[in-house]
C-alpha cells in the first residue's frame, strides 16, 4: 500500500526526473561536511542573507502600498504576496532548472527539474532556496509599475511567465555558464548580485506593462501629468528602509561564501550608495521645487541600492558613493522624462530598477578597481576604466546591457500585449475610479476609517 | 557592605538554588570553547535564528492588530507585548527548569531555576535563550483568539500560568527528555520545531479562551455568522511578512546545529510550504466567492508555516508542497467550521494554529523520508508511511497529537473557567462596543483619525 | 586618458591620504584569511549584527513617527532617514578616523580619512561599517526629542556636526583608546556596547535642542503639561520591537568576535532587561492612573534596554532583571520630571536614552560579576561592588558619566544656541499649528484620511 502511493507521486513526475542528469546526492548533508569541513559557516551566511532578500518581499509590499491610494492598497499587497508564493513554487519545479541546469549550448538550463532524484543534496537545495529569493525580487518588481490598474488574475499570469520563463533565462545567460557570461570581453559579462539580472530586468518587463495598460484615470489633465500622491508615508518609509535592510543579505551575500572576507567591503558600499542615492535625490528635488520632498529621497536610496547592486564587489568606499549619488540623480530626471512621456508609474519603478540597474551594470567597467574576480578572491580580477583596464570590461557591460534591454522589455511587452488581447489585462473604469480592493478582493483596506478617495 | 547586598539577594532566592543539581558552570566560555573549537558557528546559527524567532513577536502584534477593529488596536499590542515582557521573566524564572531541567519520572523538570549557581554558563544560558522565544511564540498565539473581549488583567495571569506552567509541562514530556519522546513507536514522538509543541498548543488554549469567552457582540445575527473585517489590510500582511521571516529562525534553527547542512533543505521546504498554503487558500476562497480573499491567503501562509514546522527536516520538496497546500484548505475549512459552530476567533488562531498544528504532526508519521535523525544526522532515521517506514511513527504522532489536545484544551478550559468565575474575564458591554482600548488603557490607537467603529 | 581621472580623483582627496599612517592593506581579503582562518565565523557575526543595528533605524523611525501627530509624521520620517543618509557619508569620511584613528594624545584619532589608500583593508572596512551603524543610531535619537518643531534644515546641519565631531570625539575618548578609556579606575571607564556612547550621548544632545527650542504649542496651559498623543500606536509598538530586534546586533554583537561564546548570556540578558522595563513602567503607571498605558510600557522596554547596553557582557541574569525593571521606573519618572520642568520633549527621548543610558554606565560598577574583561575572555576581569570589586569601577564609571553629561549637553547647546542666533531653528507659529509636512516637505503622510490635527 505505502508502496503504491510512492509510486503514484513518482511517476506523476516522471517526465521531469528523467531528464535530470546524474549529480551528487547528500540529502543528509553529512557526506558533503565530510568532504568540506569549513562549510558550515558558508551555509550560515548564505541562508541567512537569503532569509534577509525573503525579507525585501515586505520591504516592496509596504512600500509600493505606501506610495497608491487607500483604495487600491489591498490589491497591491495581494500581488506582492502571491507573486512570492507562486513564484516560490514555479521557480523551485521549472525556473530553477532552466536558469541553472545543464546548460545548452550557452542558452537554457536542462536539469534539476522539481529538484527531483540526483537533486535532493543540500548544496542543491541551498542554492536553489538562493536562487529563488531572488527571482522572487525581480517578479515583485512589476506589481508597481503596473499598480491601481491591471487585473487581478493577469497578474498571476504575469507571474508564472516571469519567473518560470523570462527571468531565469536571462539569468541563465548571465549566472548560469550561458553566453553573456562567456564573451570575451574583459571577464565576460559580469553583474556581481543583480542591478542588471534582478532589477532592471523587472523594471524594464514592467515598462512593457505601463505601456500596455496606459496611464490611470486621472494621471493627465489635458496632457500634463498630476501628481497622485500615495496613501501613507510612513509605510512607504518602512518599506525602503526594510529594504535598505535586506539588501545587506542581497549584496554580500552574493559572495556565496564567507570564506571571502570581502563582504565587508560589499556591505560598506551597499550602504554608502544607498545613503548617497537618498542625498542626492533629496537635494536635487529641493532645488528644483524649494522642498524637501521625501519621497524622492525614499526612492533615491532604492536607486543608489539597485546602481551598487552589480559593482559592490569591485569598488572603493569612494566610487560607491560617487555612483549611488549619481543614481539618485539619474532616478529623479528618469521619473520626470517618464511622467512628461505619458508613461503612467504609480511608484517609479521602471526608474529606480530599471535606468538605476543599466547604470549599475555600466559602473563595472568603469569604476572595477582590480582586486576582486569572478565571484574569486583569486586572480583574474576585474578592471574598469578607471583603473587601467581598457574598454574590455566596459562593452562587456554594454552587450549585456543591450541584450538585457531587448529581452526584457521585448517578452514582457509580448506578454502583457498577448494577454491583453485575449481577455483584456485592464479593470474597468468604474472600479478604477472606486478602487480594485473592493471589486476584486472583497476587503477594503481599511474599512474602520473615513477615506476622501 | 558589598558582601551584605550580595548575600541578601542570593538569600531571597535560595530556594530555589538549593536543588538545582552540580552541573558544568562557564560564565566565561573559554572552557566551552576549548572542549568545542567548532561552537562559535552554532553559537552565531543559534542566535541568530533566536533573534528571528523573537522578531516573529513583530509579526503577531502586525497580524493580530491589522485584523482587529481600530477601537481595540491598544489592547491587542499591549497584549502581544506584555505576553513577551512577562513571559520573558516567568520562563526564567521558572518554567524552563520545569521544561529543560533533570527530568524527573518523565513528568516534569526539577532543576534550573532562575539559572542560578551551576547553570551561570554560557551554554545554558544559549539553550534558555532558544527555548524562551519559543515560549513566547506560543503563549502570544492566543491573545489573537480571545481579542476584543478579554480582560486585560485577566491575560496578565493567563500569560503567567501558560508561560510558567501549560507550556513548559508539555514541552517537558516531548522535548526535555519526558515520557512522549520516548514511547516505544518509531522514533518516539517526533516534532521537529513545533507545530504541536508551540502553535497547537498555543492554538486549543486559545480554543478554550474563545469558548469561556463567547463571540463577540455583533458576530451572530439570528445565529448567523457575520465578517468582522479588520482595520488594516496594510498591517496584517506586514505581519505575516514578518513572521515568513521569522520562522526562518524557527525552522532551520531547530537543528540546534550549523553542522547539520540540513539546514539548507529545511529552510527550503518552510519556505514550499508557506507558499503553497497561500496559494491554496487563495485559491479556494476564490472558487468559492469569486473574490480573491487576500486575508484567507494571509492566514493561508501561516498555515503552511505552522503544518511543515513539525516535519520540514524530514520531508523533501514536493512534500512540503503537498504539505502546505493541504494546510491551506484545512484551515479555510476549519475558519467555517467554527464560524458556524458558534465560536468566534477574530484571527483564526484555532484553525490556523491549532488545526494546522495537527496535521503538521501527523505529516511526519507520513512523509518522513529517512534521511534525518532526532536531531542527529546520524542514523536512526525517522521514516514514515510512504516511505516504507511503516505505522510506527505514524502512531507515535498520533499518540502526541492526542494528549496535546487533552491537554492544551483543558489546561486552557480550567484556567480561563476558574478565573471567569472568580472576577469575570469579559470587558463590560459598553467597553466592548466603544472599544478596549479606551477603558482598560486610556490611550486609542488612532487618535487623529475620523473612525467608523 | 583613465589615467587623468584617476589623478584627478585622487588629487582631489589628497589632502586626507596624506596624513593616513602606514597600515595593513587587503581589499582582496584573502592575506587576512591566510592570517587567521578563523575569522569567517567572526566576520559573519559582526556583519550580521551591524545589520540588526542598521535596522534599528527603521525603529526609530515607526516609533518615533508613531509618537508624533499625523500632520508632522513626513517630517519625523525624513528627518530619521537623511540623518542615517548624511552620517553614513559624513561618517565614513571624518568621523571614523576623529574616533578610531591613530591616537593624539588621546583626545583625537587623526588617521583614516575617507578609508583611503593604506585603509582600502577587508578589516578597517568592518570595523568602518560597525562603527558606523552605531554612529547613525546616536544621531537618529536626537530628532525624537526636538520632534514637531525643529526645522528641516537646521536638523541637516545638526547631522553634520553630530555625527562629525561630537560623537567621534566622545567615542574616542571610550572607545577608540582614548583618555577616558585608560583612567587608573579598575579597568577604566567602561560601556560595553554604548549606554552612554551612544544612547546617552544622544539623549542629552536632545536635551539640549529641547530647552533651546522651547515646549511646543499646546503643551502647557497654564503651566500645566498637556498629553499630546501620538497618531498611531501600532507604529510604535512596530518600532519598538524592531528596535528590540535589532538590539540583538548591538549587544551581542559588540563583543565583536562570536569566539567569546559569552554572546549568548549578552543575548538573554539584553531580553531580560527590556522585558523588565516594560513590565515595571507598566506596572508603575498603573498604580499611578489605573490604566495599563501601553506608550508606558513600550518606552520602559527601550528604557531597559538602553540600560543594560553598558553591562550586558559583565552581569549575571538576575541583575539584569534588575537593571531592566529600575531603568523602567527611572523613565517614568523621568518623563514627569521633564515635563513639569516645563521641556517638552514628544517621544521621551531624553529619559529613555539620556537618563536610563547613565543609570546604565553605573550597573557596569555595580554589578559586574568579574567573568569578563575588555572585550575579552581572558582576565583582568571587571568586578563591581555586590562582587568584591570595590569602588574603583564605580568610580571610572561616574567619571565617565560626569564627563558624557558635559559634553553632550554642552556641545549640543552651543550647537543648537548657534544654529538659533544665526538663522533661528524653529519653525514659524503658523507652520506647526498647521503641520510641518505641507510647509517643509509639500507631501502629507496621510492624504486619503481626514484628519482631526
Amino acid at each position: 500500500m505505502r508502496n503504491l502511493y510512492k509510486y503514484l507521486i513518482y511517476v506523476s513526475l516522471a517526465t521531469f526526473t528523467c531528464i535530470n542528469s546524474s549529480f551528487a546526492r547528500d540529502p543528509v548533508g553529512a557526506a558533503t561536511l565530510k568532504e568540506n569541513p569549513n562549510l558550515p559557516v558558508d551555509y550560515v551566511w548564505i541562508l541567512i542573507c537569503a532569509f534577509l532578500v525573503m525579507f525585501m518581499q515586505a520591504g516592496f509590499a509596504m512600500l509600493e502600498s505606501g506610495f497608491c491610494r487607500a483604495k487600491n492598497v489591498t490589491n497591491i499587497i495581494a500581488k506582492n504576496l502571491i507573486d512570492f508564493c507562486l513564484g516560490s513554487i514555479i521557480f523551485f519545479a521549472f525556473g530553477y532548472a532552466l536558469m541553472m541546469g545543464d546548460d545548452w549550448h550557452g542558452l537554457i538550463g536542462t536539469t534539476g527539474w522539481f529538484m527531483f532524484g540526483e537533486y535532493y543534496d543540500v548544496s542543491k537545495y541551498l542554492n536553489m532556496f538562493w536562487m529563488l529569493v531572488f527571482c522572487a525580487t525581480s517578479a515583485t518588481i512589476v506589481s508597481g509599475a503596473v499598480a491601481e490598474r491591471l487585473k487581478f488574475g493577469a497578474y498571476l499570469i504575469y507571474t508564472l511567465v516571469v519567473t518560470g520563463i523570462i527571468y531565469p533565462i536571462y539569468g541563465h545567460w548571465a549566472w548560469g555558464g550561458g553566453w553573456l557570461s562567456k564573451i570575451p570581453l574583459g571577464l565576460g559579462f559580469l553583474d556581481f548580485a543583480g542591478s542588471g539580472v534582478v532589477h532592471a530586468l523587472g523594471g524594464f518587463v514592467g515598462l512593457a506593462g505601463a505601456l500596455v495598460l496606459g496611464p490611470r484615470y486621472g494621471k493627465y489633465k489635458n496632457g500634463v501629468p498630476q501628481a497622485i500622491p500615495g496613501h501613507s508615508v510612513s509605510l512607504a518609509a518602512l518599506g525602503v528602509l526594510i529594504l535598505w535592510f535586506g539588501w545587506f543579505g542581497f549584496n554580500p551575500g552574493s559572495t556565496y561564501s564567507a570564506h571571502h572576507l570581502k563582504i565587508s567591503i560589499v556591505a560598506l558600499n551597499t550602504n554608502l550608495a544607498a545613503a548617497a542615492g537618498g542625498i542626492s535625490a533629496l537635494l536635487i528635488s529641493y532645488f528644483n521645487t524649494g522642498k524637501w520632498d521625501i519621497t524622492m529621497a525614499l526612492n533615491g536610496v532604492i536607486a543608489g541600492l539597485v546602481a551598487i547592486t552589480a559593482s559592490c564587489a569591485w569598488v572603493e568606499g569612494w566610487a560607491a558613493i560617487l555612483i549611488g549619488f549619481i543614481a539618485g540623480g539619474l532616478m529623479y530626471f528618469s521619473v520626470r522624462l517618464l511622467d512628461s512621456a505619458g508613461i503612467d508609474d504609480p511608484v517609479g519603478a521602471v526608474s529606480v530598477h530599471g535606468i538605476c540597474g543599466l547604470w549599475g551594470l555600466l559602473t563595472v567597467g568603469i569604476f572595477a578597481d582590480g582586486t576582486y574576480g569572478v565571484y574569486s578572491v583569486e586572480p583574474p580580477y576585474a578592471v574598469g576604466l578607471l583603473y587601467g583596464g581598457g574598454w574590455g570590461q566596459f562593452l562587456a557591460q554594454l552587450v549585456g546591457l543591450v541584450v538585457l534591454f531587448i529581452w526584457a522589455f521585448g517578452a514582457g511587452y509580448v506578454l502583457f500585449k498577448v494577454m491583453d488581447r485575449l481577455f483584456g489585462i485592464r479593470v474597468s473604469p468604474e472600479e478604477e475610479l472606486k478602487g480594485l480592493d473592493i471589486y476584486e478582493h472583497g476587503v477594503p483596506a481599511y474599512p474602520d476609517f473615513y477615506s476622501k478617495v
